[in-house]
């Protein structure tokens, strides 16, 4: 029997969980699910037989070293700061790793230890990091087998609500993390095209948009990520002349949050005086100049042009942000204080679902003639647990797991899932679960 | 015999240093210059009968405590970093302290100890921060003393080229740190107008600018410093309805400055790929969108709208940011380029002198009539050693120090010169320096 561990019983591990579970009577395997809080954990094993539940806390080193220990296999599905710890853990008791997250310059550290103890620490087995590389690696070395020459890589990912439940001036709703969405930017962003890098400070990155139509799903806009010249690295492409990452939004969203971003409302760092007293219509007023005589609204349109725009201001008023309703928040960052309006007028509601979007487009050149390439992909959720996003963020960790511990896969070290032997048994078990992508070659210039 | 020791002997310790020896004999002090560098604190002894040089190094704990408990008094000009060691050995050897550095948080926490210990650590005897507190204290006082109510407080100073040596575009000079006048501003910038707090983000800063006649120098503009709110607690104006403290530049700084803010090109945070073998053209190429036929001015111009004044254009085409020269500093910020090709275009002649301009405006009611009063000061420098900055900032901590001596002054603990105890003398004492404030009443309506 094999006994696998799965820390934090959060959010988006219901699929993970439901799938390994399901799996794990066949192939003699034995899950525990381990939480700070037992009932989560017990809940989400449901009396399973193959299935128990523990209370886990990873500060507790010596406590959460004997679970690891003795345990065949470890999932993390904690936040990602918790991660070295679980690794040390892991590397002390050679119990080989998965996750779901980035791998940081500090689980990357972890490389030669992992190697030197002969296990694995499987990195970014989720969406995005996840199915992004697989399903681009798998694109991308096909065109190089082929004896193509990759000259354009554009890829975009984004978490939406599902177009039947979209009803709301922004078209947009929380399904992740709101906080994440609040900062999405925050930085530089960079990438490079036809061989010049391009740097997009925050405050102007939702000016600087793309628009594309994805599948049948319509249009939308693009906004750059923070980094994407590291992945060139990633992917192996280091000479590529164009390299772009994006997140998708649905037409109009940028031109509004860029209103945010101008007035400095999604700043993080420091606190508002008296932020509790205060009206939302004051919290904007306090971003714009003293004039008592002229209405918060004129003075936005006058100091942010993007506020002139009535499709703008009517995603604005509908937010509330000119109300004469008291924020109610201590000592709040104006960050703080937009998200919990947003978390007001964007949660889901109980009946509605969420939509993973993504596309890939390769531009490459074969036998002396310019080729495109389109992959794409839309997933919708099936409710509020087993959401589009924690589906295809628990099925590829779940389906990675299983060929880890049945044999298919020898990594040592820290591993992402860019390497052909890993991606394509993935990618192929994701069909079954209705995860695919739909290729469209097209013709160029 | 009063030995007093001063830490560091860099660029602005000559008016410093200069005075204290010459009040040395009169007084019987013996004065000790220490820096990591023996000839430059000899150069500024220059064999004077009541001093000696030493080389000091403050991360040699043992040396540096020996030296400072040798002495009776100790002036550190270290840089602000280097504030806390000094501190730490001057309450254990029960030696007052001066600086004309900021009271930081870390400073502040050794309020406690140094009253235990029954020692002064006199901060903030500078310009600014300095004769700025001194000279508005001086006023505040005298308004609450005679029975005014302040309803309004602005401040604003400024170091520049003086106007005879003022032959650039810009108007401006480097007379003082490039660093800091590069990042200058990062960060939000809050104060309040009228009871309303305000905030601005650092990418909108240089469009909200205010302008100013100041004495006979003409026309300035200021823009906000980044934090005058906490002024209210220092000058005891806690009720204060406004409050507005700036910097002081020339006309149209600002607005071609808001083009460098606007592009990112201020940014510290990342390093630029290849920045070794990148252009000036370049490197503003980078920040602008993918247009090979589009000629960068263009693109510049269509981006930012304060680029399609052709006075800014002017300034910008001035300083060689479009040039084809290549930039030649490797894994470099966009700051740092930035940086390294103002110094080449803003550093002063060997002949230049600086200026600094100093202005604070209060409003206030008193037995029902609405009055103001401005106080202003402007004062050059003699040569490119004896600056106008190393001058207003050397003399106040020359002449504090002396008066401390001489046991005019019985503070223990963290103390600013707010106290009219405090500014008085000093501020009479730099008026025989030609440092003088010019008072000006003005009806107000």
């Amino acid at each position: 029997m094999k006994k696998i561990l799965i820390l934090g019983a959060g959010l988006s591990t219901n699929s993970l969980i439901e799938y390994l579970l399901n799996n794990a009577g066949e192939n003699n395997w034995h899950i525990t699910v381990a939480d700070m809080d037992l009932d989560t954990a017990k809940s989400k094993v449901n009396n399973h037989d193959c299935g128990s539940a523990i209370r886990f806390d990873i500060s507790d080193t010596e406590s959460s070293n004997n679970t690891i220990s003795e345990n065949d296999v470890v999932i993390s599905m904690l936040p990602a700061s918790m991660h070295s710890m679980v690794a040390t853990a892991c590397i002390k008791y050679k119990k080989p790793m998965l996750t779901a997250s980035y791998a940081s310059d500090e689980i990357k550290a972890f490389d030669k230890a992992a190697k030197e103890a002969g296990i694995p620490i499987y990195m970014e087995l989720g969406l995005d990091p996840g199915i992004d590389h697989m399903s681009a690696m798998k694109i991308i070395n096909r065109i190089k087998e082929s004896g193509g020459d990759l000259t354009s890589f554009y890829s975009f990912t984004g978490g939406l609500v599902a177009p039947e439940y979209d009803n709301n001036p922004w078209n947009y709703k929380f399904t992740w993390n709101p906080r994440n969405v609040v900062m999405a930017g925050n930085g530089v962003s960079q990438y490079i095209h036809s061989r010049r890098y391009k740097y997009i400070p925050y405050h102007r990155l939702f000016d600087r948009i793309i628009s594309r139509k994805i599948l049948q799903y319509g249009d939308f806009e693009v906004y750059p990520n923070r980094d994407s010249l590291k992945y060139r690295g990633i992917y192996n492409l280091e000479d590529i002349p164009t390299m772009y990452r994006g997140t998708v939004r649905r037409p109009g969203y940028a031109k509004a949050w860029s209103v945010f971003v101008s007035l400095g409302m999604t700043d993080d760092s420091y606190t508002l005086e008296d932020s509790e007293n205060m009206t939302y219509r004051q919290f904007i007023n306090s971003f714009l100049r003293y004039e008592p005589n002229v209405p918060v609204e004129i003075k936005l349109a006058d100091y942010c042009k993007a506020a002139s725009d009535p499709v703008v201001m009517d995603k604005l008023r509908w937010l509330g942000i000119f109300d004469e309703r008291k924020i109610g928040l201590k000592n709040a960052t104006p960050a703080q204080i937009l998200q919990k309006l947003l978390i007001e007028k964007w949660s889901m509601d109980p009946e509605d679902k969420d939509m993973i979007i993504m596309q890939h487009e390769f531009k490459y050149r074969l036998d002396g003639v310019e080729k495109m390439v389109v992959s794409a992909m839309a997933y919708q959720g099936r409710n509020q647990t087993d959401t589009a996003m924690a589906i295809t963020v628990g099925l590829p960790l779940a389906i990675a797991t299983k060929l880890f511990i049945t044999g298919q896969y020898s990594h040592t070290g820290v591993v992402l899932p860019t390497g052909k032997e890993m991606y394509e048994p993935i990618l192929n078990e994701l069909e079954t679960f209705g995860i695919t992508f739909e290729e469209n070659d097209y013709l160029v210039g």
